[in-house]
C-alpha cells in the first residue's frame, strides 16, 4: 500500500499526431512525424476544463510525475512530493498532466524511436529539437485533451524553460505560470558542463556515431555525463553535509585509483543507475535543446518576449543553486516587472542546490498551493482569511527584526487605505506579510504588489493572494518603469533602510505619488528625553534602546519637509499623528508619527 | 626581445637524490628512489641565504615559473606575472625557486619516468603520492641548495596545499608563508570533479591500464578531464564576460552536435593543447594527491596542525572562486587566529574565479611585495613611510562610506596611544588603513593586529607591515580566543556597526581591556538642536544629514554608562573630549566625543 497523499496507481498513456503529410515543422527547419507523446494525468478535469495544470519535466524526467505504475513499485513518480491530494498541486481540485518531452526516451518520440522511413532507430538521424519544439508538441496534446486554456504550467530547470516557452508562444493558453530554478537563457558555464558530458558520450568506443541500439550501448560515456551533471545539481554545502570526506567501507586510504570516498561511490552508483533508464542519444538531444535555449531570441529581446506574457507568473529560485543561480531567475522577474506584468518572486533559502525543487517540500507546498488557489479563484483574495502565521513560523529563516517594529494596530494603515482611490495601482515597499495590501485590495479593489525582503513574509503574501517580489529595496527598484504605479507606499520603513535618499528617489520615479510614514524624531517626548536626560530617546514610536534599534536614521517632520524642499519634491499632504488621531497644532512637537503624500516636482 | 620586468632566459636544472638504498619513504608506506626534481631559480641568493622564496605550483604547473627558455619562446613561465625585477616576487631583492612536483611530468620523477627496476615507464606501478610527499622531496632540494630557512613559501591552489604542508611539517624552515586560493581540506565537490576527470581518462580505450607510453596515449580522456577542470577554474561571471553565447565562425545554430559555441571551441582547444604538454598518468596521480589532502589529518585537528606554525602567514582568496571558495581560506585563518598566530587575510574582489591567482596582477603585486618586504626586514614597520593612498585608489571597490567619517587629525588616536602600555597585544577593530595600529607599533612597540572590512584599507595595512584580517566585525570575533589581547580597540566605530551589543560582548571576551570611543549624542549642541529646532542634529562629531548618515546608532555618554552598569561591564576610565582636549565638568553635556576603557565584571 502507498502512503496517504498519493495519487495511487497510474498509467502512462500515449497520444500520436503529425502523421505524414502533416508532420510537425521543427525550429531546425526539418519536419518530423508521426510524433507520439507519452503522458499521465492525475485528478479529474472539471466541466469547463478550467482546472488543468501542465507539469513540464527536467532533463532526465518523464511523464511519470506522481503515483506508482504497479503496487510493487518502490519509488513513486519524480515529483510525487508535490502532486496528490492535499499536496502543492492538489489533485482533489486540479487535473494535473505531465508528458515526456519530444526527444525523450520514456515513451515519447526520440532518437531511440523507429524511423518509419528506415524501419530502424533514428539515432543521430533524428532532427535536432529545441525547447520550443517540445512545447509545440505538448500543445497538440493539450488541444487533444480538449483544453483551451491551462490553469497553470509549472516546471523546474528545463521545465522552467518550457514554461517560459508556453508563456510567450501561447500567451492566451496560460492563466498562471510557475518558473522554478530556471533561466531566460542558458549560461556559458552550464553550456560548458553539457558540452563536456556530450564529449564523454561521443568518446565512448561503443557510441558508434549513435547507432548502438543493436549492440552494447555507450554506458561508460553516459555514466560519466550523468556523474558530472549530478555534481551540478547538488551544492557545495549539500555535498559537505551528505558525504563530507567519509570513505566507503574502509577506514584508511587505499592508495590506489579505486573509488573509495563516499562521494565517489555515490556518483558511480548514480551513473550506473542512469544508464539502465536513459538513452545516450536522448541525453545528447535534450542537452542540445537546453544549450540552444534563449527565450529572447525569437522576439528580439527578453523584454519583447516578456511583453507577450498574459499569465500571472510566479518565479522561484534557490539560494544555493549555482547551475541556475538566483540572478538568472531575477532576470525573468525584472523583465516581467518592466513590462508591468503580474509577477511574484521568491528566492528560497536552501542548501540543496539546483535539486532543491525536488526536495524543499514544505515551503514549495505553501507557495504553489497559495499561488494556484488564488489563480484558480480570483475572488478568493477579496475574502478575508486569517493568515496561518503560526504554521509559517517553521518556514525558512526567522523574519528580520524590523518585520515587527510595530505590534498591534497600525494607525497609519487605515489612513493610507482612506487616501488611496478605488482601483489604483499601488506598490507597497517593505510590505511585510501583506496586511496593508490586503486591506487596499479588499476595501479599494487596488491592483497591488509588494516588495519584501523576508522569506517568511513573502510566503504569507502569496498565501493571501498578493503578488510579491522578494527583494532588498536598498538595491533599488530599477526594474519598475517610471510612473508605473499610482501610489508607491513606504509605511514606517524609511528609518530602517540603508539609503533613504536613494529609495525615495526611486519611489518618486516609479510612482505618480508616494505615501511615506515614519516616526517623528521631533516629537516633544523625544526632544525632552534628549534634552533633559541626555540619552537616546525611547518612546512609543521609537521603542528601542540605542544598541538594539533597527532604526538607521532618525528624522523629524521638519527634517522631512526640508528634504522635500531641497530635492524638488512636492508635498501634497502632511498628516501628523499622535496616539490614535491626527494632530493639528505644532505637529513636529506633538506628533509621534508622520504621514506624507509626495510627488516629484515643486509644489 | 622580452619585455621589461622579465627574468629573461632561464634554464631548468635537475637535482637527484634518494638512490637505493636511501629511497624516500612515502606516506603510502612504499619507498621511491632515485628521485629527480626539475627546478628553476630566478635572482641571486644573498650571502646568508636568507632571501630565498619557494614557489609551489598547482595541478598543471611545472618548474618553469618565469622567463623564457629560448629567445623564440612565445610564452613565459606560468607565474611570470608575479616573478621578476620590480614584480610581486622581486628578483632584484629575492632568490625565487620553483620545482616541478614529485609525480609530475615536466622533469621530475613521475609515472612517465623509467622505473629502474624494469627499465620501462612506471605507469600505474608508480606509488600513490601525497602533497606531503611532494613537500618532503622539495625539502631535499632546498637543503641541497644550502638554504636553512626559506624567507617565504608561496603558492595557489595545490600550491597553497604544499605551502600549508611546509608551514606545519617544517615550521622552523619557513619565515613567511602565502597560501592563495586554497583550502585546509579538499571539499567533496572538488573531489567529485576530479573523480569524474579520472573516470574519463580511465574510460579511454587507449588508456590500457596506464601502459600507453609506447602507443597512442589516452588523449580524448585527458582532454575531457582538462575541459572539465577548466570550467571549475573560471567563474560563471568570467565565462559570461569572456564567451557569452557567441558562436564560433557562424551566425546561426548549426543544428548538429559539432562544437559551435565559443565556449565549446575554447574548451576543445584547451583540451587539445593540454594533451600535448601533460601526461594522463600524472593527471591521475596529482589529482589523487589533491583528493587525499587534509592538513588536519596527521595532527588530529586543524587547530593542532596550525598550532605548529611559526611562519608569519598571509592567506588570500578570491570572491568568485567557487572551486576553493573564500570560506575555505577562512577556515585556515580562523584556526591560525585561535592559535594566536600572526595572520593576514584578504578576500580579493575578482570576477576571475579560481584562476584569479594567475590574473589579478595589480592587487597581488601590492599584497605580495608589501607582505614579503616586511617579512624580510622586520624593522621596516618601525620606519614611518607615507602610504601611497593615491596609487591605491584604483584597487578594488571603493572603501565604504564609513571609512572616512573623520577626516584630518583624530583626537582619540593620541589618547589611545598614550593609554596602551609598551609591548601590549592590541586588536584594532575597524582599523581602517592602519594609522592607529601603525602609531601603536611605532611608538609603543605594540604587537598589533587589525580587523577591517574594506579591501583597499586592508591592502594599505599590508603595505604598512600591519597584520590585518579582512572581516565583518558584525559577524563576530569567534576565532579570537578569550582574553587573547591586552587591548581590543573600537575607535569611533560603535555607532556604525549593526549589532553593537554583540560586538561589545565579543570584544570584552577577546580582550582583557577594551577601548571604545564614540561621538556623544548627549553633547549640548546635539540636544539644543534637537530641542529647539526639532531636527536630527548635525554637529562636528555627528556631521551627517539624517538621510546620508552611516551612523546606525546614536548614544550618549550616559547611555553608554547605563549600558555598562546593566551588562556587568566595569568602566576603568572615562574621558570626555571636546574640540582638542578633555572635558572635566558635565561631560555628557559638554563633550562631543567620549572614550572609555572597560573590562568585563563589576567595577
Amino acid at each position: 500500500m502507498h502512503e496517504e497523499g498519493s495519487v495511487g496507481i497510474v498509467e502512462t498513456k500515449q497520444f500520436t499526431f503529425g502523421a505524414p503529410p502533416n508532420e510537425m515543422e521543427l525550429d531546425c527547419g526539418r519536419r518530423l512525424g508521426p510524433i507520439t507523446l507519452a503522458y499521465e494525468t492525475y485528478g479529474e478535469l472539471n466541466a469547463d476544463r478550467s482546472n488543468a495544470i501542465l507539469i513540464v519535466h527536467a532533463l532526465s524526467g518523464d511523464a511519470h510525475a506522481a503515483g506508482y505504475h504497479t503496487g510493487a513499485d518502490l519509488k513513486p513518480g519524480w515529483w510525487d512530493m508535490m502532486i496528490g491530494p492535499g499536496k502543492g498541486f492538489d489533485t482533489r481540485k486540479y487535473c494535473v498532466i505531465c508528458s515526456n518531452v519530444l526527444g525523450g526516451c520514456k515513451g515519447s518520440t526520440g532518437p531511440s524511436s523507429i524511423d518509419p522511413q528506415t524501419g530502424k532507430p533514428y539515432g543521430l538521424r533524428f532532427p535536432i529539437i529545441t525547447i520550443g519544439d517540445m512545447v509545440r508538441a505538448q500543445k497538440q496534446l493539450i488541444e487533444h485533451l480538449g483544453i483551451e486554456q491551462l490553469l497553470c504550467v509549472a516546471g523546474g530547470s528545463m521545465g522552467g524553460m518550457q514554461t517560459l516557452e508556453w508563456m510567450t508562444r501561447y500567451p492566451d493558453m496560460v492563466r498562471a505560470a510557475i518558473v522554478i530554478a530556471s533561466t531566460p537563457v542558458l549560461s556559458p558555464q552550464a553550456l560548458a558542463f553539457d558540452a563536456v558530458g556530450r564529449h564523454a558520450i561521443q568518446a565512448d568506443a561503443a557510441f558508434e556515431n549513435g547507432d548502438y541500439y543493436d549492440k552494447a550501448s555507450p554506458d561508460t560515456g553516459l555514466a560519466i555525463a550523468r556523474m558530472l551533471g549530478h555534481i551540478t545539481y547538488l551544492s557545495d554545502q549539500s555535498m559537505r553535509i551528505k558525504f563530507g570526506r567519509t570513505l566507503r567501507g574502509q577506514d584508511t586510504y587505499s592508495y590506489d585509483f579505486k573509488s573509495e570516498f563516499s562521494v565517489e561511490t555515490y556518483l558511480d552508483y548514480q551513473g550506473e543507475q542512469f544508464v539502465n533508464r536513459f538513452d545516450a542519444n536522448s541525453y545528447l538531444y535534450i542537452t542540445k535543446a537546453i544549450n540552444y535555449f534563449d527565450i529572447a531570441a525569437p522576439y528580439g529581446s527578453l523584454d519583447e518576449a516578456m511583453a507577450r506574457v498574459k499569465a500571472k507568473t510566479m518565479v522561484l529560485s534557490y539560494s544555493s543553486d549555482w547551475l541556475y543561480p538566483p540572478y538568472q531567475s531575477q532576470l525573468i522577474v525584472d523583465a516581467l516587472l518592466r513590462q508591468k506584468k503580474d509577477v511574484t518572486y521568491n528566492n528560497i533559502q536552501s542548501d540543496y542546490g539546483h535539486d532543491a525543487f525536488l526536495l524543499e517540500k514544505k515551503i514549495m507546498t505553501k507557495l504553489l498551493s497559495g499561488f494556484i488557489d488564488h489563480a484558480y479563484d480570483e475572488q478568493r483574495v477579496y475574502r478575508t482569511e486569517p493568515i496561518d502565521t503560526n504554521s509559517d513560523t517553521d518556514i525558512g529563516p526567522p523574519a528580520s527584526s524590523n518585520d515587527s517594529i510595530y505590534e498591534g494596530h497600525r494607525i497609519d494603515y487605515d489612513l493610507i487605505v482612506d487616501l488611496v482611490p478605488e482601483g489604483s495601482r499601488a506598490l507597497d515597499i517593505g510590505c511585510g506579510d501583506g496586511e496593508l495590501l490586503h486591506k487596499l485590495i479588499a476595501r479599494k479593489r487596488v491592483n497591488g504588489m509588494g516588495i519584501e525582503l523576508s522569506q517568511g513574509n513573502a510566503i504569507s503574501c502569496v498565501r493571501r493572494g498578493i503578488s510579491v517580489v522578494q527583494a532588498d529595496v536598498d538595491k533599488g527598484l530599477s526594474a519598475i518603469p517610471d510612473k508605473s504605479y499610482d501610489y508607491v507606499i513606504l509605511s514606517m520603513t524609511l528609518q530602517v533602510i540603508e539609503k533613504p535618499g536613494f529609495v525615495l528617489a526611486e519611489m518618486l520615479r516609479a510612482g505618480k505619488k508616494c505615501i511615506i510614514s515614519f516616526p517623528n524624531f521631533g516629537y516633544w517626548k523625544v526632544r525632552a528625553k534628549t534634552m533633559l536626560l541626555g540619552k537616546a530617546p525611547v518612546t512609543r514610536s521609537l521603542p528601542f534602546a540605542w544598541h538594539t534599534s533597527p532604526n538607521r536614521h532618525v528624522l523629524s517632520i521638519k527634517d522631512f519637509r526640508d528634504y522635500c524642499a531641497s530635492h524638488d519634491i512636492a508635498i501634497e499632504l502632511e498628516l501628523a499623528l499622535a496616539g490614535r488621531g491626527p494632530v493639528r497644532a505644532c505637529p513636529n512637537l506633538l506628533a509621534d508619527e508622520a504621514l506624507f503624500v509626495i510627488r516629484s516636482g515643486r509644489a
